[in-house]
């Protein structure tokens, strides 16, 4: 997978945290994700799937749980406390946003997919795998309030 | 969402348990799903999305631990007793086998749909929400070991 895929998904992530947010989020080091030692566990998260005829995908972002409060609490512009259902779509919204934004920015340069239905997991400490023939590229992201983690798959 | 884009996801799943585990699950009546009451609680699931320039929509397997413990000792023919990276594996497994199979039978009929990369979440007692404009069906199923949910969701 080349950077010049996965760039546009991280470029869509900050542009909606900012936007929306008002968050500056930092990413670390993009890393291939080994299936025997699931790194990332996280309290929410937001699952996408990618598909057209060419290429298939999944993206799915995983926030723990004082990283969305954060989020959705400046999102909503007023202080958010319980990770409930109204946090768990809008989880739901920000995966929408981000593929939505990536899907514009490689469509530019040639790469078509259309997106799936988001799907939104609560649960604490659960963990993600992908079931792909290709490699995932996971990516951490440090806010203020804590961490989530975004992870990338394509065929 | 009609039955008749319900009943080969129904009919695949169904044949794919009974195939590959040797198992008869028996499904239960199907349900609209309420986004306040997410009622299927699981310990690990596997996540579809399926797209095209005319639908999309999104399919999870939620399976209780104690149900799918029993399927995978049944597929591979050994006693397994741990909620594992390798279980894991196996529901993504299946989720793809369901969608694939669903995926023939609805073609039959004029749907056309991609598959994505399937994702599969491990946590205990986790849920599952879909950020769908449409209806979400829930349907039960039941093996002797457990239960297990589907939830299918089409815009």
């Amino acid at each position: 997978m080349k950077a010049e895929f996965i760039n546009p998904f991280l470029e869509a992530l900050l542009e909606v945290l900012s936007t929306m947010a008002m968050t500056n989020a930092v990413a670390g080091k993009p890393s291939l994700k080994d299936k025997g030692m699931p790194e990332a566990k996280g309290d929410v998260s937001g699952i996408i799937g990618m598909a057209s005829e060419q290429t298939k995908g999944s993206l799915a972002i995983t926030f723990t749980e004082a990283a969305i409060l954060d989020i959705a609490s400046k999102m909503l512009c007023e202080k958010i406390e319980v990770l409930d259902s109204e946090v768990a779509d809008m989880v739901g919204e920000i995966t929408n946003m981000v593929c939505g934004g990536a899907k514009m920015r490689l469509s530019e340069k040639g790469y078509k997919f259309d997106l799936a239905i988001p799907t939104m997991v609560m649960g604490k400490n659960h963990v993600i795998t992908h079931k792909s023939k290709g490699p995932v590229v996971i990516i951490p992201f440090k806010i203020e309030a804590g961490e989530f983690f975004v992870e990338i798959s394509f065929e």
